[in-house]
C-alpha cells in the first residue's frame, strides 16, 4: 500500500536485493532514498542517523543483514553461518545502545541457527525472518493507529513531541499512527509539533511527514507548549516512548515529562503510544531506568551557523526523561488501551496478547 | 566600579562624548565595544539588536540623544530644540514597540523643554538627564540584587530563563542581580541557563555573563527543565519580566510560564524580578496583555546552517507568555519583596516607593 510519503521508511527491494531507506539527514529539505547492500554502507547509514527511530533501525538491520548475506560467496553452511555472524556483530556495533538493533539482529541469527540445510536454505530463513520483523512492525503500528483513533475525532487538535511517526518505524509510526489511519478515512486533524531540541526531530521530521500526510501542521519551540495550551488548547497530547515500566512510568525523548506536567495542569489528556515490545514489566518504575547523557556539542553547536554557547560552559544534555505514571492519561498499545492503575491494566494487556496474539 | 564584564553594557565616554555599548550580536564569541556618536549608527545598533534588553535600550537612547546633540552646530535655543526633537523621533523609530526606548527619549526631551537659557544650557540639561536615567537603572538593579540575595545563600543553585542579567541593563541586571551582589561578597552559586529558543538569549548571553561573573554555569535546552528539577533540583527559579499586572500575572519571555508550572509541580520557589517601572497597576490581569507574534523565520532558519522546518509549515512563535500569579512565589522589586495576595502587596510596594523613594 501507499503511505503519505509514497514509500516505506525502510524496505527490501526484492529484485536487486537492496535495503532501501529514506535518508533522514536530508529531511526536511528533500526526500532522498538510499539503496544499500554493503555492510559498511549500512553501518554508516545507521551511525550517521540517516536511518533512525528505534523500530526503523531494527527493521533496517534485519533487512540489511539479509542483503549482505545475499552477496556472500556460495560456500558450505558452516562458513555461511560464521560470515553472517560476523556481519551481524559488525552491524550491531553501529549504535551499541539501540536495543532494537541488537534485538532484530539476534532474532535473525537465532532463526538461521534453527534452520537445517545448506547455505541457500539458511539464506532463505534470513529472508523469511527479515520480512516477518518488517511485517510485524507495520501490523503493530496499524493497530496502535486504530486504537488511538478512538481517542480523537474528525477535526481534533493534537500536540506531539519528537518524532514517533512513520519515519521512526516502517509505516504509520506509533503516536502519529492515528493521524494516518484517520486521514485514510477522510478525517482532518491539526497537528502541533514541538521542535524537540537539541536534534529537532519534531521540526524536521514530524512536521515533514504530517504535512505530507495532509494534516494542518504547525511547529512550535519546546518552550511554547504552556502558551499554546493556555491560548489555543489542543484536544490531546500524543507521544511515543522508549520504555514503559511496570508502574506506568515512561522513558521517552527529553522534554516529554515537562509537556506531561503542563498538559495535566491545563486538564488536557496525555497519551503514550507503546508497542508491547517497549513495555518492560521487569522494570518496576522510572527510577530504575538509566538515562543517557549525550554530547554537549549537540546543544552548543550542531545545526548552528555559529557557536551558540560560550566556550567551556557546562551543558546538561540528557537524551530522555521519565514521565511519571501520575501524568499519563492512558497508554495505547496494539492490544488495547491501558488506563490507571497501570500495574493492573498493563498485565491485562499482556494477558490479551498471550490469548489473542495478532497474526502477521 | 568594575563589573564582571569589566565594562557597563552601555555607557557615556565623557571625553569623546561617545555612546559605548557591548555589541551583543558578537556574543558569546567575543566582547566587542561599539563607539557611537552618529544618529544613524545608533539607530542601526538598536535595530539589529547589537543593543538589546529593555532597560539597556532606554539608557542607550538617552545617552545616544545626548551625544548626537553634542555634535549639533551651535545655534539658537529654538533651532537646537527642534534638531534634538528630530533626532529623538528618529531614534524612537528604531524599535517602535520597545516601551523603554520611547519612555527614555520622552524624559530627555521633557527635561530639555523645562530648561531655560541658550543651546549650551539645553545641552547640559540633556547630559544631566541621560546620566540620571543611567544612574537610576544601576541603583534599581543594585537594590533588586540586594533584595533578591535574601532569598538564597552561599552555594545556592538557581535556574533562569532568557537574559535578565547585566546585558539587559547597564549593570547587575534584574533576575541575575543577586548573583552579582552575592559574588561581590565572595559567595558561590550554580546558575542553570535555559537556552531560550528561538533567539537563544540564555545560551548566548546569560551563560556568557554568568561565566564571566565566576558562577558555576550550565546551559540546558528549554525542554530539559522538568528533567533537571526531578534529578538535580535547583533551590529557586529567578526570572525577569516585561510587565506585571495588578493581580500579579507576569508577562515575560516565551517559556516562562511553562518553567513556572514545572517548578510549582516540583515545589521549587519561582521568583519574578520586577523594577516597579514594569509593574502596571492599570493592567488588571494577564488576559489584558497583548502578546506579539514574531517572525516565523526566527524558528525556521535564523541561527541555523540549514532550514530546520519543512517549507510552508505553519509556525507558532509568540515572543512572550503570561505566567499566572498562582505560579509565582514572590515578586522582587527595588522596594522590597511582594508575596501573594499581590493586589495587596504590590500596593504596599508603591506606598513604600512614594514614602521613601530611592535617592539617585
Amino acid at each position: 500500500m501507499e503511505t503519505a510519503l509514497h514509500v516505506d521508511t525502510v524496505s527490501l527491494d526484492e529484485k536487486t536485493k537492496e535495503l532501501v531507506a529514506i535518508d533522514q539527514t536530508k529531511l526536511p529539505g528533500e526526500l532522498v532514498l538510499l539503496r544499500l547492500s554493503d555492510k559498511q554502507e549500512i553501518y554508516d547509514a545507521i551511525k550517521r542517523l540517516s536511518i533512525r527511530g528505534a523500530p526503523a533501525i531494527g527493521v533496517a538491520a534485519a533487512i540489511g543483514l539479509y542483503v549482505c548475506a545475499c552477496r556472500l560467496s556460495a560456500g558450505n553452511a558452516e562458513l555461511f553461518r560464521q560470515e553472517v555472524h560476523d556481519i551481524k556483530t559488525y552491524l550491531a556495533s553501529a549504535r551499541p545502545t539501540a536495543v532494537n538493533l541488537a534485538w532484530a539482529l539476534e532474532r535473525m541469527e537465532s532463526e538461521m541457527l534453527r534452520q537445517k540445510g545448506d547455505a541457500e536454505a539458511l539464506l532463505e530463513s534470513l529472508h523469511r525472518e527479515a520480512c516477518r520483523i518488517r511485517d510485524e512492525d507495520i501490523a503493530v503500528c496499524r493497530r496502535l493507529g486504530e486504537n488511538g483513533l478512538k481517542l480523537i475525532r474528525n477535526g481534533s487538535r493534537i500536540l506531539t513531541h519528537c518524532n514517533a511517526g512513520q519515519l521512526a518505524t516502517v509505516r504509520y509510526g506509533t503516536a502519529l499512527a492515528p493521524i494516518y489511519v484517520g486521514r485514510e478515512q477522510g478525517m482532518q486533524f491539526s497537528v502541533y509539533c514541538d521542535e524537540t531540541r537539541p536534534l529537532l526531530q519534531g521540526a524536521r521530521l514530524s512536521a515533514y511527514e504530517m504535512m505530507a500526510c495532509g494534516a494542518d501542521t504547525t511547529v512550535l519551540c519546546d518552550n511554547m507548549v504552556s502558551s499554546l495550551l493556555e491560548n489555543d488548547p489542543v484536544d490531546a497530547v500524543f507521544v511515543g516512548c522508549d520504555r514503559v515500566a511496570a508502574c506506568g512510568d515512561v522513558a521517552n525523548k527529553i522534554g516529554t515529562s515537562g509537556v506531561a506536567k503542563i498538559a495535566k495542569d491545563s486538564g488536557i489528556p496525555f497519551y503514550v503510544f507503546a508497542p508491547t515490545s517497549t513495555i518492560d514489566m521487569r522494570t518496576p518504575d522510572g527510577k530504575s531506568i538509566v538515562i543517557e547523557q549525550r554530547d554537549p556539542e549537540e546543544v552548543a553547536e550542531t545545526w548552528y551557523k555559529t557557536r551558540m554557547t560560550p566556550k567551556g560552559v557546562k551543558i546538561y544534555n540528557p537524551a530522555f526523561d521519565v514521565t511519571k505514571a501520575e501524568y499519563i492519561t492512558a497508554i495505547v498499545t496494539e492490544y488495547g488501551i491501558a488506563y490507571p492503575p497501570y500495574d493492573v491494566s498493563l498485565r491485562e494487556i499482556f494477558k490479551e496478547k498471550e490469548e489473542h496474539p495478532i497474526a502477521f
